[in-house]
């Protein structure tokens, strides 16, 4: 269960330099290509004239040509012409909204008519030259509101991350959620404490000691439909933690888009946006390896635990504190899944 | 959907050299193999002992001796023999008519009192020494029937064999089609064009100039349950295109035997066989290899449109002039089939 | 089917030396791991927080650890602790006995209170410094019945393992089958015959001739649930076969612990426990690769068998006095399920 009527991230720029991409999401065979302007463009990704995938076919003048038998295809899903053939009754393809914005391609799966690109949240570090942003791109079989989960509760650094970004401390600081409209938001706060070897990286990339107690923080935001994204860092002790002058701190954005692809598989979009040293490519690509490494041990967690919960159906998951990041943000998309089967068109507040 | 009462293309002798062959045809799990005089054998590949593949067994002077505990099963699915074992009693296994020809192991999966050899087409190309022949086995999960679409609408050639034999001409000329009996024939003529790089090679392996305009022809012939033999060629220019004399052109035969596993998967049996320098063994491999090459491209968009056609069964296709041979193919298939389910027998009639 | 109050071989030492393991017995998704004083606990896989796999964590002071989120999960299935939590509300998992005893790890997957120890069977061959024992493990796909069948009917041998342990003899000889109580005992003695490779490297393994003609026997014995013990060897001929002095034979006992993992697969625990030359590592070595390399010979055609099997469950198997042992065995097998369908607690008699 999704709410389609909203935005997701469908992919990079860079998945659509050579060649159309034929992506699932949220259950919609889609593919992706740019248009005559170089628009982004999404229609279904199946030929009207024998079912072909259009993936497999290749992007002329901003129209995409049918790999099979040269059927055109528009960006709107209809039939442009077709070598020796008059088109114009041919069965249109379902199109998509597809914007391309903060270096995504976004697309809202369901009903086209509500799709309103001011509905994409701003991202004030994909825009401004004071951050640089590194990620990438996992494929994970399980149902997107794990992830949300995993996300919303960052205890599990200390077991599942242990040797990067876990430390025993977060398991002693209790967070503290509270959701504001269709936000949710979970914060840590640790004080006096030694960083982590991904946060002592981290200090030095920003020219600091990274041998001293620091004060740490988590600030875990959600919003719908499956956004969160982690205002992360560490500061020299005592200098005021979050609120800390950036030259005695590292901090950074953990970027999570989630991205249904079935009831039980997703494209999961990761990265990191931060605030020093923003030109520095060399540390770009080394915080973007460690980040790569640090979330590819949560894969296997993830899809076993989706196996498990398939095999019974009956058990509840428990709701403890530590779980109430995810737990609010599930009633929020339930409130708003209901609402979009009731045809309430589930319009989703901009947020950040 | 496939008739059953008609001859398939089953295997090739070398497939037989060594040891018995599994395969599954129309449905049927059969194994194959040499009986005594060295004539071929099907029989369910399921022991009667202990349900054990007899296709892991071993031919003992023609008779298959089950590789688990060594009962003997004759060529006509009766045991023969088992250690200490008195066997009258034992159940006998489905057996099938099997006959070696033109190269070829032929089965007939339907009724066995129908099976009657003289409906096996001619095929001259295989008989005479005017002829030489190289082809291969691909196994593609597609339904048969997308198959025969392909084959009979030579307008892919452009799209999904663009390097090799494809062209923007092939696209501006309709084909023809015509029916004749349970024959489908589509036909294309392109007059005064430059030949692409596949029949270039071909040329000069006739010993022809490569760079000069050529008429070029594609005969697609189908013939139920699933076979489509296609004749092709360039000529020199102006020399009579398909009627011209043998030495101003370059001509042949596509083979291509269809023989469905399951509703969604085939054998496909192709390859090539013409009648210039048939002696040139190292030019038969050389067309082969560009054939292979060729014919491996279909692979994937047939297995794609495959899983796009299961996703959408309430879509139609589109039946456009291109389509016309298939959807003629398809109808008397149908006809076919629906004979059968009557009870008609449903004799094919041979061809060529 | 498969009785479940019953002692299976779960798993050996060897598995569990770093890490937890997880393992689906008789359907049942466990996990093992050594509790405070070693002794070995198994718990279902499953974390009653969030579901996942307790099998990612890791043990710490005879308690695992969950690798999620920290729940300390005791060996009675109870919750100990978790960072910041109250855990006494939680509900509790499953928990299994498991004794280790032999070398191996025994579970009951069934009803607990059943469980008595005493049940395991005593293996004389694995407390007596007078053998010594190598084995391995196979995963293979097909009722366990499939397997039981396969060993208390070794005239496959000559078949499945023509070039160690077959021999045309084997066929030659009609078993005898015999049922007390819960064993069944089938019996084959071949005399003055040549012994076949494997043998002969027994035989120079135990400082013997192997060129000359030998008794050989086979005593395979089936107890329930699914274990099959096999008495083999082979004798100079005319010195009392089974009966010879030990100075004069190459024997020792084929070990196969049978452990359903679903309705078809299984866990195939196999090995040989020799009384001859105990101290002999390198021999123990060479046994255990050679009897690994005769025992991979079977993995295809049970799982093809067990293919065609599923294919066509309206045939019924054939029942060959080469057959008795399965037959008699899978009687009491279908008894013992039965009489625990009927609640009667099903204990199995301890043998040997």
């Amino acid at each position: 269960m999704f709410p389609k009527n909203t935005w997701y991230v469908a992919c990079t720029p860079d998945e659509l330099e050579q060649q159309p991409l034929g992506r699932q999401i949220c259950g919609e065979h889609m593919v992706f290509f740019r248009g005559p302007q170089g628009e982004v463009a999404a229609v279904e990704n199946y030929c009207p004239h024998r079912g072909a995938p259009l993936s497999l076919g290749r992007v002329v003048d901003g129209q995409l040509v049918c790999g099979y038998h040269g059927l055109v295809m528009g960006c709107d899903g209809k039939t442009v012409e077709m070598p020796g053939q008059r088109v114009r009754g041919f069965p249109a393809n379902k199109n998509y909204r597809a914007v391309e914005r903060y270096g995504f391609i976004w697309v809202w799966p369901g009903d086209q008519a509500l799709a309103d690109p001011a509905l994409i949240p701003h991202l004030e570090w994909a825009v401004s030259d004071q951050w640089a942003y590194g990620g990438g791109l996992f494929h994970i079989n399980c149902d997107y509101r794990l992830m949300i989960d995993n996300l919303m509760d960052l205890t599990h650094e200390t077991y599942v991350h242990a040797s990067s970004i876990g430390q025993k401390e977060i398991d002693e600081i209790a967070p503290v959620t509270s959701v504001v409209g269709d936000e949710v938001v979970t914060t840590r706060h640790m004080e006096n404490i030694m960083a982590p070897p991904f946060w002592r990286m981290a200090l030095r990339g920003n020219n600091l000691a990274d041998d001293v107690p620091v004060d740490r923080w988590q600030i875990c935001r959600f919003t719908p439909p499956s956004h969160v994204l982690i205002e992360v860092g560490v500061a020299h002790a005592g200098q005021g933690g979050y609120e800390a002058d950036a030259s005695c701190k590292a901090s950074s954005i953990v970027v999570d888009f989630i991205t249904p692809e079935t009831e039980t598989s997703i494209w999961y979009f990761w990265g990191m946006a931060r605030n020093f040293n923003p030109a520095d490519a060399e540390l770009t690509a080394s915080i973007r390896e460690g980040q790569g490494k640090i979330f590819s041990e949560d894969l296997e967690m993830l899809e076993q635990q989706q196996r498990n919960l398939l095999r019974h159906p009956e058990r509840q998951l428990l709701k403890l504190n530590i779980d109430a990041g995810g737990v609010q943000s599930r009633k929020i998309l339930e409130r708003l899944i209901a609402a979009e089967a009731a045809g309430g068109g589930a319009l989703i507040a901009s947020s950040h």
